[in-house]
């Protein structure tokens, strides 16, 4: 197949399994080890969605991995994710390490966390925008993928380095995104027009509530819907993944 | 059928009509008069909705007719809505009258009207809880409707007045609720356990938004879900009459 040799000169694929009904080629592209997961025996064009995983977490951590499968094997679309600089098979980076040695030290010594913790993906950000791009780049030219619609989840770090992202990126048609503050996003937030579905844990211990409005407040979508649910940050319910299921299949498919 | 035979002493049905699936008897309960929707050619116990019409409007309200014939069709439910003292086809009530004058005058001298909105629910609450709980008696006991779990659906005057029904009403399992402001009913809240999905518009001019997120944080339920959506007042968007659908089915069916 012609685009997916092409693909191969910058785009290595590792290695292809099937699980469930999802197909999963981990790949490298210029260094950014990833994964796509499409329908097993896919042809032709279908929507793709970009998951971009939290803090600590890597590509195929189980929430990413559980959505993913869910939305190939119930939607038909791809899922593809990346490993955020310094997280997954990515090497340490040491600038990053070093900004959360110096954070950790502030915050033991009194500092409020939250500033701290939003000001690290407006950097990282820098960096994973035009990765994710090259990566939309590169899975859309593979046939069993195509220049259908984009999707994009992210929550936590996902949603700090999802925001500026979804503001950058064209093709991205709809996001869900949360458990994220407006100190590090309010901007870029400002510049989001696609619909949003946007995620709060009521008793977040990690994004003050008051942040979290502000950042779903600050969106420019003229359809947005805010999801706030107890709980702390790690503690999304379950019906909430139906609720992604549905709303990427009412913007996307 | 002799459920039926006992049930007109007290409740007595005026018309019956059929309107796409849904079978729809107008009726009178103790001079209150209602309004029951069921499956065509429903037999057994099912759950039951009832729902509570907004401030000026009544059993029928349009709002209250797309949602009941859709719970119908779509999930079998038995649906009932009852009008409001001083609403719909009830006669007009001197003291809500004249609270309603008083309430205006206040308004035009430049208070606030936030206060004044929300004292009236707590009134008339008083009246309509054992109103609505007298229509679940006797809607129990019809063979198509039966002692099956029961679900509530108000926003705006229906959460005004909903939010001491459901507290007080243990056969209510699960409720919609929304557009409506602490300062009405914290306390009551505080007693609902039940499963609430709650509603906030975020533009909302008459609920000042502080007050919808407090109202939210009272609900002592573990499982509570706040959908907030950006528009006025009147303004909820069509998807959430989806999600209340899927709410109900999850708890009730």
């Amino acid at each position: 197949m012609s685009s997916f040799r092409r693909l191969i000169a910058g785009y290595r694929f590792t290695s292809e399994t099937s699980s469930g009904s999802a197909c999963e080629k981990i790949f490298i592209l210029d260094g950014v080890p990833g994964v796509l997961w499409t329908p097993e025996g896919a042809a032709g064009t279908r929507p793709l969605i970009l998951m971009g995983h939290g803090g600590g977490q890597h590509k195929k951590a189980p929430d990413v991995l559980g959505r993913a499968r869910r939305l190939v094997a119930e939607c038909g679309f791809a899922v593809a994710a990346v490993d955020v600089p310094g997280h997954g098979d990515r090497p340490t980076d040491e600038e990053y390490d070093r900004l959360a040695t110096e954070n950790q030290a502030r915050v033991e010594a009194g500092e409020d966390p939250a500033p701290l913790i939003a000001g690290f993906p407006a950097l990282v950000a820098r960096q994973t925008v035009p990765e994710w791009q090259a990566a939309l780049d590169a899975l859309q030219e593979l046939e069993y993928v195509g220049a259908g619609p984009v999707g994009y989840w992210g929550v936590s770090l996902g949603c700090g380095l999802g925001v500026p992202f979804v503001a950058a990126e064209p093709r991205v048609r709809a996001a869900v995104l949360g458990l994220g503050g407006a100190s590090a996003s309010a901007d870029a937030a400002a510049r989001i027009t696609v619909p949003v579905e946007f995620l709060v844990q009521w008793d977040d211990e990690r994004v003050p509530r008051a942040q979290s409005l502000m950042l779903f407040d600050a969106l420019a979508s003229a359809e947005k819907t805010l999801h706030a649910n107890p709980g702390k940050h790690g503690e999304i319910p379950a019906f909430e993944g139906d609720s992604t299921l549905r709303f990427f299949t009412r913007h996307l498919g």
